[in-house]
């Protein structure tokens, strides 16, 4: 069974974990505080970050996109890179947006202010960059807004890889609490649908202990 | 045929460039500055950064690894993405270590203190950053060094996507003469190889007036 490293509130992990899951596989999870920068996992990934890939053959896979890719080849069944050559690529630039620029604008700091510093006692949380994350987190709940007003999912009528990106990084706002619902109906219909999905079950039931989400996180109905 | 919106020393617009030029595609350039953020080009692509490629379609096409994969869909041969499954995951793998690490701590501070504040004025340049950038490089190159150890390219003895992604780069850095490529005989070895290819002819011979480049750097032999 593929090992995959991976902490609770990376979303680039989540991401892989949705897409393992999708394709019914369950791999059995490591979890890698990778800021530690533990010298045998950094033997596995010089990038030093998760997730991290194990295969049954003991080939270890890292960079988030290129597992992704790489999984899609591997178990092709049921297919998240779908349609023609112009939906294949919308679904790679999605993945990139969210990869990069929510990470960049809103998860990142998110997730380095309210876990490292608060949580973990890393630094004092800076409220100018939390606050920053939040305006920034709008312009991207509008445009998951644009992209959803004419189809189901980001990227057409099926869920795909866009989706599976988009909800990793969702998920770990709306852990925090950061996601007023109430304000993004739109936003919130298309994540009931990704929620009701098995795949991102066990995903959702992941506690930290001492630090808890907000009670609608793991509910379908919120 | 074709439009691509670059500019001269965008590492993700050269990548792009390499790519179309190994395709035998001769793409019409349109240099522009994404940092004056002009509304018409932010229509093109929200994310306001270079590349954007425009197909004969109408199409619009932006997002760095979204445009190489769509590219080499669109354009089959020559191959870039090559090999068994093994081979294109270690091919997408290096696009994402020099797409995002090599850029995050070596080029794109280069061209933030060396392009944008030095040489148009929209800053004072930070010595502490730029040496930083040169040490940091330094990891790269040794990584360059240990990649092609056993083969003639980046992932195996062919040029592919990972050869393009880290030329774009590599010339980048160098076209401000920031490798002193007497202490790295193997990444010139590679890079001497990858010099010689048609598909970087156009790109060597750009010119930023006023910034001159090191003699050496549009050299075949040096």
């Amino acid at each position: 069974m593929p090992q995959l490293y991976h902490h609770w509130l990376s979303p680039s992990a989540r991401f892989i974990r949705i897409i393992l899951a999708e394709k019914q596989v369950d791999p059995i999870l490591c979890l890698e505080k990778d800021w530690e920068r533990r010298p045998a996992f950094l033997a596995l990934n010089p990038a030093g970050e998760v997730p991290v890939l194990v295969m049954d053959n003991g080939r270890t896979y890292s960079g988030t996109k290129a597992i992704a890719e790489y999984l899609e080849e591997f178990y092709p069944e049921p297919a998240l890179l779908i349609g023609d050559i112009d939906q294949r690529y919308e679904i790679r630039r999605l993945i990139g947006w969210f990869h990069t620029k929510i990470s960049a604008e809103v998860t990142r700091h998110i997730v380095n202010e309210k876990l490292f510093k608060r949580f973990l006692g890393m630094g004092t949380p800076d409220s100018e960059t939390v606050r920053c994350a939040a305006h920034n987190l709008k312009t991207h709940l509008r445009y998951i807004t644009h992209l959803t007003a004419q189809q189901n999912y980001l990227a057409g009528g099926q869920f795909t890889l866009a989706d599976a990106a988009a909800a990793a990084h969702i998920s770990v706002a709306d852990y925090f609490g950061d996601i007023l619902w109430n304000e993004w109906p739109e936003v919130k219909e298309w994540y009931v649908r990704v929620k009701c999905r098995k795949s991102m079950r066990s995903l959702l039931a992941d506690r930290i202990t001492g630090l808890t989400p907000p009670k609608h996180y793991s509910e379908l109905d919120f």
